[in-house]
């Protein structure tokens, strides 16, 4: 089966799992452990075995009968699925709460994304940086996306302000979108949007209380 | 069908979905309009019609031949769905950006969720209200629990404090439990936690990046 025949057999919540399981497996890995059963996997994620052999199976992750599954070899398949393995360089745009938050995080680094430049509109906000990352005004943004070679944007801005930014940014050549705007972007067909929406989450919380 | 055997049926992504549609559902009841085709939702979400067909028939949204789903109706069933018919008393745990970020967003008394009150440990957050939420000092939470009468829990404090306050919040008999912190919770059967993993998020658009 090839790669890309394979991709398509995963489902979206496959995809969210892998972020978990590639915690656990380099926290095994810093331990030097070789292998790793669903079982072991399964006391530390709460997921039913099955699922998680399901999950790792599906983006081809290495094992051994009966012992479980090798280490380096399930870090490397899935950092290789994600294209983790690699560094890209992102900007957000929008230093509130959210913004600064997501700033903090360090452990994006693990997950292929390098945030090194900030950007806002409030003249407060331009020239303080965040954990270490500029932060510009927004109408620097053409200018600093050329100049850094930035991939990915990060958008943690007010929904009014979401679109006519995109415009900015899709004009630039940015082709991937990590929106956090309560707003339906609208793009060219050949850009990435992923959308998050905090209520997601709390409908899964939700729907599982009242099926109790 | 039953409720309970629809309910089984329906996956963790429509679930996931269902705000959206009750945000653009609520947006069209404003305006008075009663009847909405899946092609409308379509343009709206930028999802397919057949799955947006799929995910409200499956909540049982009631609809018109030819015409569209019923916005009154639709909006009740996927209230009645959520539990979202109900405001639930909710109070949150470590007001740091993502907590003050959380506490920002007003969006959540639609979503049947009324964050009343906030605990940190930190003297320089305790009394000091954010956007009009009281925040405690953590040490108050069992009688604040009590006395308030809450029900669900959203922990956005760092990982090494979480399962302690969660111990804490389980032995006060809180049955719901919403996860931003970056651990696995222990917890007794009969509780229901929903962990957010940013980082699944990004494996999305990764993912989708890759395939392109």
């Amino acid at each position: 089966m090839s790669l890309s025949t394979r991709r398509k057999s995963i489902s979206v919540q496959t995809i969210r799992r892998l972020p978990q399981y590639l915690r656990i497996f380099y926290n095994f890995h810093t331990y030097g452990r070789e292998l790793v059963s669903s079982t072991d996997l399964a006391a530390e994620t709460h997921l039913l075995p099955i699922v998680i052999k399901k999950d790792l199976q599906s983006v081809g992750a290495p094992s051994k009968r009966r012992a479980g599954f090798k280490v380096a070899g399930t870090i490397h398949v899935i950092e290789q699925f994600l294209g983790w393995n690699n560094l890209n360089k992102a900007f957000l745009v929008g230093v509130g709460h959210l913004g600064a938050a997501l700033l903090g995080f360090d452990g994006f680094k693990n997950h292929g994304l390098e945030i090194v430049a900030a950007f806002d509109t409030r003249p407060e906000k331009v020239g303080v940086p965040v954990n270490g990352v500029p932060v510009y005004h927004t109408a620097q943004l053409t200018s600093i996306i050329e100049k850094e070679n930035l991939k990915i944007a990060v958008l943690t801005l007010p929904a009014a302000a979401a679109q006519g930014v995109t415009d900015t940014l899709t004009a630039a050549g940015i082709k991937a979108i990590w929106n956090f705007a309560p707003v339906n972007l609208k793009v060219p067909s050949d850009v990435v949007v992923q959308k998050e929406d905090i209520a997601s989450g709390l409908a899964e919380l939700c729907a599982k209380l009242k099926s109790r």
